[in-house]
């Protein structure tokens, strides 16, 4: 008997989350000068980290002998200030991952169901499985959510509906009205988890008015993250945002101090900082452009993106990814969501952009 | 139904850790100044964090938008070099918190039994408790492990026992003979998790060499943390050596960036920082000795301890907290722990710990 039948079967069966290839590692294995990498796979910040957060980490510094705030005081005040809610009604993350992770823990386990949709964000079945609970996978409808679809799946044995809002990494956005409908049609026993990593890059008619939603339907909860439009991924922090009742279980299986310092002041800084955010959006709106304009004057189809990242697809996947990162572009392979034929690309900077589409240019002429 | 029925029993049951109270929290409750508490509560590192380690994390403040290393690969390296282990060996964790659950979620289910010692670290219990297994806490020995009692206590239901040398909070050791021992006799089904956050201020001549013992007890897991003589709390990040395999199912269960990118940084420039952490282990020798001195002095009984804090015996601990809370001195009380009569003080500055036997003085003339 060897060390890892120790384990049960639904762990050894896990397929661990394959995250985008660092710079670093792209570097090592093709000799590259980093300087010349253009990491468009992780649908970060291409901005970087705002001033007033950088300013927060710098202050922070000194004193990081010093365990964080177990209670994330400062940062949940500022998240209840800002959103509107009590601070009984926020549980924070190391990252929304984390904050995933915690939902699944604490209200799954063996013999319990989850529906989410086909080509969502991996971690849903990840967190699912990794329970001992059993995902319920629905067909995906135009690349998004089937809400009538995912409805019908829902068993008297399931506990939580993923839904991610825009989705990850299809960038396909429901509308509010639907959602609502999806809501009061839900069966109140069952959690949804309404994640909304992107929703700070949508335009305000289109943003579902999700927090004010948590008042009329206490099986919600909303999940937001700094690492996207904050630019905050590599502190890792994201919170989620539910009834007191449901926030105190989650911080049963919370480790105390699971948020680091730097993350808690950074994030507490960042959502005062609208300047900031509002240039992350601008940039991303007009990356989107830059290179939705070039899918189109190349002939290529892609999926329509409400997030800072589009799907297109190509063929052999495969092969134009090797391409890419032969000449220091890193985007997404999506093989691992079904989907061999389509890679992701994260908006970056304009000349970043423009070195993706000068390459893919070169694929298409090789 | 209210939400919280929809969470397993087990869950439900969890009492949450109880960290150490923040200087900010006294501060707001006390209406004192932050600038004259001292806090003595979370066994931190009085000295900060190291020279080195903090000009790592000033160099890699302009990358926090980009996702940390996923696969920790130079911090792993690093770890590697200096132990003499495989990288394979390594997993990295949010703090050893984290690598501790991440072992309880990887090992454990329903049905299955853990063993760990009275006055042991509470992550153990609460990681246990957190999967649905059952903890078997076996009575302490002169505050610290039985380990004949333990080994006794193992059932055939047994995948872990839990093991903190030195333990937190009592201070007590293990001696390496009597370790090896128990590893021997221990059925090669069962993990042992050998918890070592504080060993780093043992003396060579009690320090038990457990990572070479790893080629011999495949069923061995080393737990070791930055956030104690390395001076790393704020930045969360430890780490478990064990056998590939076991290492392999650790990782299925790891969020894909649980450790942020300053501490892998931090992290990997404080393992070069021998000089900063002969100086904390300095630092710690002489205050346990100024400590300890004043508890003789004062004729106050006390746990005698190989970590970097005390466990003392004062009658109505809760009374003698108090009084130090509303003095701007912050210690650990120990009633979660089952020991009501006793509170453990962390080994601080010369300054702090002055401060802390003056106030314990006051107490004891009150």
């Amino acid at each position: 008997m060897t060390m890892l039948t120790l384990a049960p079967e639904y762990i050894r069966a896990i397929a661990p989350y394959q995250p985008g290839k660092p710079v670093a590692e792209l570097a090592r294995e093709m000799g590259l000068d980093p300087a010349t990498i253009v990491k468009l796979a992780s649908n970060e910040n291409p901005l970087g980290m705002g001033p007033k957060a950088r300013a927060a980490v710098e202050k922070e510094i000194a004193d990081l002998a010093r365990y964080p705030d177990g209670n994330g005081f400062e940062l949940k005040a500022k998240i209840a200030e800002k959103y509107q809610v009590a601070s009984e009604q926020i549980v924070l993350g190391n990252g929304s991952n984390d904050v995933l992770e915690l939902i699944a823990h604490a209200f799954l386990q063996a013999g319990d169901t989850a529906v989410y949709a086909e080509y969502a964000f991996a971690v849903y079945p990840l967190a699912t499985q990794a329970m001992g609970a059993t995902g319920i996978c629905v067909k995906a409808l135009d690349y998004g959510h089937d809400l009538d679809a995912m409805r019908a799946a829902i068993l008297p044995s399931t506990k939580i509906v993923w839904i991610a809002n825009p989705n990850n990494p299809t960038g396909t956005l429901a509308r509010p009205g639907d959602l609502i409908e999806f809501l009061e049609l839900c069966p109140s026993h069952v959690l949804v988890v309404l994640d909304e990593a992107y929703t700070e890059f949508l335009p305000a008619a289109k943003r579902s008015d999700s927090i004010a939603w948590l008042k009329r339907f206490p099986n919600l909860i909303v999940v937001r993250t700094f690492s996207k439009a904050f630019g905050l991924a590599g502190l890792r922090v994201g919170f989620a945002l539910a009834s007191p009742e449901i926030i105190d279980m989650l911080n049963r299986v919370r480790q105390a101090f699971n948020v680091n310092s730097l993350a808690q002041a950074a994030a507490t800084a960042a959502l005062d900082d609208e300047e900031f955010l509002q240039a992350s959006v601008r940039v991303n709106n007009q990356g989107m452009q830059q290179i939705t304009d070039a899918f189109r004057q190349l002939g290529i189809s892609f999926i329509e993106s409400a997030g800072n990242f589009v799907t297109f697809h190509c063929g052999d996947a495969r092969m134009l990814n090797q391409f890419m990162l032969e000449r220091g572009v890193i985007v997404r392979p999506l093989a691992g969501y079904g989907m061999p034929n389509s890679l992701r690309v994260s908006i970056g900077l304009p000349a970043e952009n423009a070195r993706f589409i000068e390459v893919l240019q070169q694929a298409m002429n090789d």
